[in-house]
């Protein structure tokens, strides 16, 4: 059987235990599962899929990861950046299957896109909570679409952000993003810049995050410029060739790198400017070993953001954990449980709803048939 | 929105339809898809995913395929080959999932257990179409399982089939199959034969699938020996390293060795035993130009069938489209269609089932908010 759970059933479960608390489950969720990454044990697939310009600019993509002796979790994503102007719907619109490895059954399918937007913010509070100033309070946003919501709430469950300094580049999307914050964070002030103020915003914030759609090869979006020593970034938009939001300047600034998959960022992320010799420690050596990291806190810091499969079997392990506790979600025979395993027919030859599942005695599953 | 298709819903469309003429219309639609194919429209990727041998031995493995303009079209299969012994389920459970390019919504996701042995029926009805004598009467099955059942139903749609000779290394499942064949096959054979009668199997056969799950290592299942001069055979059962079905000596007979995807079958199918000069004409070739084929008729022919993800996008396809056609499945809002496209949150705090769609003018999308 599979469980079915869907934007509403995922809307149930913010309300049963809090959206504050889910955050913060999420984030402790993930930095156990990366300070215990053991590869042999959870193994991921590079990201792939396919890239279209036809009917629009798009690409449907799978994350694969495999935790052993228990799941199988693929994430689909599919990225169409027209998507809110032409349709009013998200830029990223996704899935997680989950899958049982004793039987290989879809076990589990669940709505992603938000869970998306809430485990890209969960890994930046990770990081931003090994790298930043522990008293920041100034958080610059540039890109102010729906990642930057959960970058601007998961930063604040690490750190006591008071202030947002926003920008996008559509000044109508900067323009909805406090109303749009006001119902997990009544009292952050945020503060729209234009273009021309975005050397202001670097130069005040304490940690800064990017999450952007720009297109590739026409960033960066943040300019080179003053800044405090103690910034930390999160470069959360840049994953595809070509694409980037940080200045080469301050990227070589930088005390640490830390991507979170190295490969990956190397070819899709900020550090497609860089060389692997330049990377500091990945995210789950960060978080495993945050005592040894925590000394760049004074020091300009980025953490280079692409995605990763683990944190998508996390999300949905967390979500499909309390619908079932909840009793949430729909259960249906999505595929044939309850059949001959020697007889595809079997179900399409019953008359749907009298189909009983036969024994697997052979002379009484052809009495079922007969 | 996001069109859920059960088993039960396929069982309906099957009632609609008629089994007789869906499998015909499945044969026809990837006839049509493989002749026309070009490769430059369809792209497929090579199929991948895990193997373990925790908790059990089994795979999750995902097929993807690009209809450029259109769709992504994504089958998972779960391949277990005790469930049938240890839960009485059948050993490959699969979903395919199909994208809509325009916006990257999951539009589709459907069972595919039992889509997965039609479309292989359908791939061996149309070779078998192109290569076995047009008066084929008589067909050997090695392995009786599922996928002997659509084997045989296709294949009886192409020839006039009378006689059935059956052998499974498990005499019990050989048992039923008779049984699981009457509903769709009520006229032909089936004559059992045991581990000594397959010598006769083979000598008699017109026609012979070979459909098991011999352990990797362990095969031939096929002896060598006397043969109609005539002899087509669609060898299914090899998709996995070291898994072979066929003698050596029978493939190197073969006039022709017709593999479904070259690479794939050179790794995983029959053509192991091979090398690449060795094959002959691809499926989609062998379609697309049957009459030059159709010369090797009166010699002994192999189709080495490992499974195409084009095949898989065929089957989802022509369900969906009777599925929507009849008003079946279950249309469902998994991912947030109706939602601020910039707030993650939109959906997660407004009550269930009070989501209206706000309007993408800004200052409304605020209101709704507050």
């Amino acid at each position: 059987m599979t469980r079915l759970i869907t934007v509403d059933d995922l809307a149930e479960v913010a309300a049963a235990v809090g959206l504050d608390a889910l955050l913060d489950e999420l984030i402790a969720a993930l930095g156990q599962a990366l300070a215990t990454h053991d590869p042999a044990q959870l193994v991921t697939h590079d990201r792939t899929g396919f890239e279209y310009r036809s009917p629009t600019l798009g690409l449907v993509e799978w994350m694969p990861a495999l935790d052993l002796g228990r799941r199988v979790s693929i994430k689909t994503v599919g990225y169409h950046p027209a998507n809110p102007t032409v349709s009013g719907t998200p830029s990223v619109l996704a899935t997680t299957s989950l899958y049982d490895t004793a039987d290989g059954r879809l076990a589990v399918i669940c709505e992603a896109t938000i869970l998306t937007a809430l485990r890209t913010g969960a890994a930046s509070a990770l990081a931003t909570d090994v790298l930043a100033a522990p008293d920041a309070a100034v958080l610059g946003v540039v890109g102010c679409g729906a990642q930057a919501v959960t970058q601007i709430h998961a930063i604040s469950r690490v750190r006591p952000i008071r202030r947002v300094l926003a920008h996008d580049a559509d000044p109508a999307v900067a323009g909805t993003l406090a109303a749009r914050l006001a119902p997990v964070l009544p009292d952050v002030v945020v503060e729209v810049v234009d273009e021309p103020g975005l050397g202001r915003l670097l130069a005040e914030a304490d940690v800064l995050c990017t999450c952007t759609t720009v297109a590739p090869g026409a960033g960066p979006v943040v300019p080179e410029g003053e800044h405090r020593p103690w910034l930390h970034v999160n470069a959360v938009g840049a994953d595809f060739a070509g694409k980037r939001e940080l200045p080469a300047g301050l990227l070589r600034q930088a005390s640490l790198v830390c991507p979170d998959v190295p490969a990956q960022c190397l070819a899709e992320g900020e550090a497609q400017q860089l060389t692997a010799d330049d990377l500091g420690p990945d995210l789950a050596s960060l978080v495993r070993n945050r005592a040894e990291w925590e000394g760049h806190r004074a020091r300009l810091t980025v953490f280079d953001s692409t995605g990763w499969a683990l944190e998508d079997l996390v999300a949905a392990e967390l979500v499909a954990g309390h619908c079932e506790r909840l009793g949430l979600g729909t259960v249906v025979e999505l595929q044939p449980m309850a059949t001959d395993p020697h007889d595809p027919y079997h179900r399409l030859l019953s008359p749907a709803g009298q189909a009983n599942r036969p024994t697997t005695q052979p002379t009484l599953t052809s009495g079922a048939l007969l």
